[in-house]
């Protein structure tokens, strides 16, 4: 395959490659999943996350989907620096609930300039802002993977502890009455707890 | 290869796919190339440009480089608006001479927030501005890499008639001396005449 040939270019700084398996065997027991636009995903009874270049697909997979650890989209300067001093990391061991949002955007999204889709994106409905009011109690990863071309354009990757589970349903269900969300033709929530 | 799977997306809505073939039979002649920073190419007497989805690669393929046609991460409306009214297509008869010129650039510029790239990127080295100072002379596309992890973040391709040369060298040089360029770190310069 010739993407894994790199032409002088040493495989340390590329972007990190996450793979999401759906399965029986995983990391994260899936306690539901729908799909709350569009089509669904095949049904799984875990999913497990592998943030790793390599990867061997499980016979058992129901489902494999693929992004990267990319650059900010539309973060600025403030934004950024305010986050980085409130959020925490992935893993932490009262984080036992996790979900998993697939999600892509219409052609009309992708068609939009750039100040037209972050003046919609945050100045119009407060994504950004939305997002730092959870922290540090849901931390997240966002995911690319419009690039790769696969079903969906982000995944989108949360965990939280007990406690904070209504605090999720808040923040998935104010994000999708925002303007923003009148793009979204496909979204399948996920939800995990750990093995 | 699991990126192929659609788990429920109809193929066409995905970002096109474009391969770029070093080789020694293709559409276009090789009539220089050169790193201008950072690693070189393996020579190759012929590059061609192929846009599908499927790629048979050549037995004498000396490289070959993949990138998408992905959405516009810094052109605002008034920007797009102004290119689309004078911009022409590729493939115009009189363009007999083209150029591939991949391009990475560094860790630090990735890191940088969007509210910054896009102030190096237009406000203080004009990129956009300098490129369409020569539209509809030299037609352009750009192809992102980075999120498909190849060893450029672009593969940035041009065609001019042969008047247009000495104004293609114009704007490159330009480019190159501006304050984005210093977050180049590989850069190569194919220079290509139409078989």
């Amino acid at each position: 395959m010739v993407m894994s040939r790199t032409w002088g270019l040493a495989m340390s700084s590329v972007v990190p490659r996450v793979t999401f398996v759906g399965g029986a065997g995983g990391d994260w027991r899936v306690e539901w999943m729908a799909a709350t636009r569009g089509a669904p995903l095949p049904a799984a009874a875990t999913v497990t996350r592998i943030e790793a270049d390599a990867f061997a697909e499980p016979p058992d997979a129901r489902w494999v989907l693929q992004g990267v650890r990319s650059h900010e989209r539309y973060t600025e300067r403030a934004e950024k620096d305010r986050v980085a001093l409130i959020q925490e990391g992935l893993g932490r061991p009262d984080s036992v609930l996790a979900a998993l949002i697939p999600i892509r955007k219409s052609d009309a999204w992708w068609a939009l300039p750039q100040d037209e889709r972050r003046e919609i994106f945050e100045a119009r409905s407060r994504h950004i802002t939305l997002g730092a009011r959870y922290l540090p109690a849901i931390a997240r990863r966002l995911y690319h993977a419009r690039d790769l071309r696969g079903p969906f354009d982000f995944l989108t990757w949360f965990e939280f502890a007990v406690p904070y589970a209504a605090a999720f349903d808040d923040l998935v269900g104010t994000l999708r009455e925002t303007e923003e969300w009148r793009y979204v033709t496909r979204e399948v929530e996920i939800r995990l707890r750990r093995v």
